[in-house]
């Protein structure tokens, strides 16, 4: 009887499975599960293939190599933030878009850089091993990060990769990532963004969709570029409704094993709160943005980034707020807890792990907002703000033995540190004005006592003092910025920026808020979810994936229509289609195609080639730009969007409608050759 | 020594008056200041005239009679809520714009109710008298409304009037109002919405400025043009840098006499409450309106109506985020306390009354958001909800004798009620389920744990719900709720339409928030304003004027330039002027000029004739439409906005920087003529 009730159980856990679920390790494949549900088992030659080809942007996306000449190919909306900063007032990339006719005309990016995952090895013993049971969770989460941060150091040294400790199964296990990294990355080739992303905020996490959000960049090394062992070949016919296929790339996070009092916590008050940050800053830039043609290229890129988060959450909360939809994780999450309680071993070792979750968002919730503002950075909505906290507390950690800093300043994460520190990116003194403005206004109204905001303000108006801070801070320049960064506490310490001044003015109070949160609420959460994850992994007897890390995984599913309101909706939409929604919109505003496409709608008019399509694969945000590969390995189409139905995938996956959306490798060969003229692109792509 | 001191504080309290303050009641005119000013003094026959000719559009703005034959003026943006109401998806004129080349195509509107002044009578003495000394705030809010209702419903029988008893100085003095009404009212002429509003929100609130914000109406009386005895003479030359101008209309709501306490609870608790909620109904509609050109014309006067507030908000808080502006605020408050405590009578009488102000603050606090959410329906952003719980509380508050009704369901105000609540005014079920779920949505987020809000939700995500109750309610057809709204309570009490049954959930809980606000904030708040004015009367030895009650007011001051960022802003634009405009911001959105000013681009290049004008007149929302007249009463211009510096005008009044903004009478004209060529109509204004 208690067998099978047990057995009922791991059946019911295992449910989700059914589906195409998981955010796969590229070293823990489910290899039965591939063979049961679609007979096809992946060799290591073919995994480490696929995760050579992947690519990592670090401006918050995924890719692939699709060349030998290292062309690497991404969504246009991932590029995007390259292509804002070469843009200028005279040149404005987004708008028009680009073709390097030659290598020679190839842009180089001010930042950007790329990494491509080469080994994992797992390293959870020696991490765990530094911890000892009587130790305090601060104590125990200083001793972790000393460890993590030797463990990349030496691996640093000894291959001379980029190396990250990875936090998977939220501290369950530990995984060393080494990358190779390029950072001289030029673009190639970008389409304008009204057909990148044409229909817009109203269309993005839509399907049918219509949108050539791809971009070219190609990678150098010496100033010539790299000719990668790996890169993926290009599918010309892509795929179909049916087939199988997979997805390489970079989900950035996911909260699936999160506890229903955790996702209680984001739905009444994280995504509330942050919701009403990003309607703010919509608010704000829109307005920024419609006073000139100039303004509107300058806040194009963050306004995207900000539309394109309000609707994520906005899809997530209703998610949250729908009781059938909490009714399943609670049922699960009481199934899995009945099941731990149920055996005297499982329940001394996890048994506290859901007590402990609820006491860390109890301890969370009265700092929360503070914590967000002072240390968040909500309160100063500033590049240039930003610059000089990170300054200042660059100073201030190298000062300090390796394991024992902050994290984002150990030694290996440095190089990168940099990069963006010393940023050759422009930064716009009416811009950073108004943004830092309206968030000193912001945190004026949450703390309108706090003596802290009195001090910053000055005695002045936000808008006074933002406009005061912007123009006399020395910070824009990134000689100025070397020489801070460079020359240690002392001059750091001798400075008079009055941004560093401000930013030293709240750095006491920024770092006991952080160190709250690091102790008693990260570390604690930490550690209780290390117990869920074990405690699944260990009633549900294999196969699991952790959450989403932003590090590379590998998903599944199939090209697949689905339905909406009763409609069937097919699984891909073709180069024709376009115009049909273009006119249905009175070919205005979003849905106004640029002048290259509407000078080709005879042409194209009547084009059959599959242009978007949609498959059950479990992807994120993060995961935009990732390579979608048959079973041959090849390319096949990229993914650029979920539909509205996914967006609860954050904390749930369910693919009875969500769908992962991508472009049909198909299509953008049709676009580059038909819309774009380019036959050196798409030769390089096919050999043709 | 005593003496003078007080002479000095008497100066310092009358300094702002040194500027030209004011909104003037009609019965009240500061005539010494006119006199000492402008060496003016307007006859009673000249300000007779002027409030007659005065009209006040019920659906929120004002405007004036400008012919004999009942020709309206006002704002389009005062008029859109006609215009939209009278659209359909083929016929839109808003976008399109509209001339009635002949009576009979003049275009009734749905639900428009317009009123005239017709005379104003002191009656405080009689509601005084109706509150004892011994009577407890409820008590005595209870008595004062059953007197109100019964001088209304009195002069209702002896004059046929519209009678409405007007609070005044916070309850200082109550005067009774008798307007003639009209309900017939026909759209004559209204040009696009894209030159009535050209530079949209961008150049909301800004000046220069290049509008054409006016709309004509006609009033209708047994189907025949009314003939009112008093309208304005046009004047064809209009004002010029320099003049003495008047401003006769009806300012909505100001806060001048708040208290510091008061306007600290508006910065930090509600106008960020209100700015967040207009937010995020910005960027609701924003996405509903983008997703179709028929959608965008559904949301349009909503949408307008939100900017437009989230504007006037923004800057009203900016000014009180300003410690100079509050400065300003507190040094007056505590001269006037000071002198207030220095005299043993005065401070008997008015002593308590800052003491009591913050106790209502301190008591509203704790229930503001449910107050505002639950009685002040933001859990419901629905209009067939707000149709529901109208038909509940009418059927219920009919039973009590007049005076004891909650105030909108007085006698007096019947007709007006009734004549929304049977509007023909069309109502969207998709626009409708989209309000109506992100409002619920709302509720739950600040009230997750309520359980009123998990029963009106009944087990479904508010999606759902929304959709449920859209669909399913009968009160969009205009028969069904007059079948209810006349059936009296028991008709009502056996309704089982669906919206209804969640007015009936809430109404309960409504009912106390509201009686906790009527009794214990809103009174106590009254009767410590009315001390206040009181005070400040007796100090001030004099010309004082109520703060806005959307009444009749009379503002003066002069066409003049100001200063803005070290550069001198010409008081007036010319009609040429908007070319170059519109040509600075690609004209492309907002700043797109319709068709038929490009089509007459050539004639109006260099056209210098007077468009747009600013003068130091005191005015607020509520004044759109209002005319400007010379000290001959002639029409020069018709207020449409302030300036960005204008906006704490709701608390503090400066004419340094703040201007209110006009469409100059000859700029109107020159457009009528050689834009649109509407001779019948140019004729009606001016005889030619």
């Amino acid at each position: 009887m208690r067998k099978s009730f047990l057995a009922f159980l791991v059946l019911l856990l295992a449910l989700p499975l059914v589906a195409d679920e998981g955010m796969w390790l590229f070293n823990r494949t489910p290899n039965a599960i591939f063979k049961q549900r679609y007979n096809f088992v992946p060799t290591q030659a073919w995994l480490d293939h696929l995760q050579k080809s992947s690519i990592r942007f670090n401006s918050g996306g995924s890719g692939s190599f699709v060349s030998a000449d290292g062309l690497a190919l991404t969504n246009h909306h991932v590029g995007l933030d390259c292509l804002a900063k070469i843009s200028t007032k005279g040149h404005d990339y987004v708008t028009t878009g680009y073709y390097a006719k030659t290598q020679a005309d190839e842009v180089k990016c001010v930042d950007l850089e790329l990494n491509v995952l080469q080994s994992i090895e797992d390293v959870t013993a020696r991490v765990n091993a530094s911890v000892t049971p009587g130790m305090t969770t601060a104590a125990a989460q200083a001793a972790r990060r000393g460890v993590m941060s030797a463990i990349e150091q030496e691996s640093v040294q000894k291959s001379g990769l980029r190396s990250d400790v990875v936090t998977l199964f939220q501290g369950g296990e530990y995984h060393l990532y080494r990358y190779k990294k390029y950072t001289d990355v030029r673009l190639v080739f970008a389409p304008e963004v009204g057909i990148a992303f044409f229909g817009g905020d109203p269309d993005n996490f839509e399907y049918p969709r219509y949108d050539l959000d791809v971009c070219f960049f190609r990678a150098y090394e010496n100033d010539k570029p790299v000719h990668p062992a790996d890169y993926l070949k290009w599918s010309a016919g892509g795929a179909k409704d049916g087939d199988l296929v997979f997805v390489s790339g970079h989900p950035g996070s996911t909260s699936r094993l999160n506890t229903l009092t955790h996702l209680q916590f984001f739905r009444d008050v994280a995504y509330p709160f942050t919701l009403t940050l990003l309607r703010r800053r919509e608010v704000l830039l829109t307005n920024y943005a419609q006073r000139s043609i100039e303004n509107d290229r300058r806040a194009h890129d963050e306004l995207f980034g900000v539309k394109n988060s309000r609707k994520a959450y906005l899809g997530r909360i209703a998610g949250l707020q729908d009781p059938a939809v909490l009714k399943i994780k609670a049922d699960s999450e009481a199934a899995l807890r009945q099941k731990v309680m149920a055996d005297p071993q499982l329940s001394a070792a996890y048994g506290d792990a859901w007590k402990n979750v609820d006491a860390a968002i109890a301890a969370y919730r009265p700092i929360y907002t503070e914590f967000r503002f002072v240390e968040g950075g909500l309160a100063f909505n500033s590049a240039l703000f930003q610059t000089a906290k990170t300054l200042l507390r660059l100073a201030e950690e190298s000062t300090k033995p390796n394991g024992e800093r902050l994290r984002e300043y150990r030694e290996s994460n440095m190089p990168s540190l940099k990069q963006g520190l010393y940023s050759e990116a422009p930064i716009y003194e009416d811009l950073e004005t108004v943004t830092l403005a309206d968030s000193l206004s912001n945190w004026l109204e949450v703390a309108p006592n706090d003596p802290l905001v009195q001090q910053v303000l000055a005695g002045k108006s936000p808008q006074e003092r933002a406009s005061e801070l912007v123009r006399t801070t020395k910070l824009r320049d990134v000689a100025v910025r070397k020489t801070l960064g460079e020359g240690g506490k002392a001059t750091v310490d001798a400075s008079t920026d009055p941004m560093i001044q401000v930013a030293r003015m709240v750095d006491a109070r920024a770092r006991e808020l952080r160190k709250q949160y690091d102790d008693n609420i990260a570390e604690v959460l930490r550690q209780s979810y290390a117990k869920i994850a074990n405690a699944q992994f260990k009633t549900s007897g294999g196969d699991t994936y952790p959450d989403a890390t932003f590090t590379l995984r590998l998903s599944y599913g199939t090209v697949k229509s689905f339905s909406e309101n009763g409609k069937d909706v097919a699984s891909s939409t073709t180069i024709g289609d376009t115009f049909e929604h273009a006119a249905d919109h009175g070919n205005e505003g979003e849905f106004k195609l640029p002048k290259s496409w509407m000078e080709k709608k005879t042409l194209l008019d009547n084009d059959k080639t599959p242009y978007n399509f949609v498959m059950t694969a479990d992807i994120i945000g993060g995961n935009s730009g990732s390579p979608v590969v048959n079973r041959e390995n090849e390319f096949v189409g990229i993914i650029f969007d979920g539909n509205i139905q996914s967006l609860p995938w954050d904390y749930q996956f369910d693919d009875r409608q969500g769908r992962a959306v991508a472009v049909h490798s198909a299509g953008i060969l049709d676009a580059l050759r038909k819309v774009y003229g380019v036959p050196g692109l798409v030769k390089e792509l096919t050999g043709k």
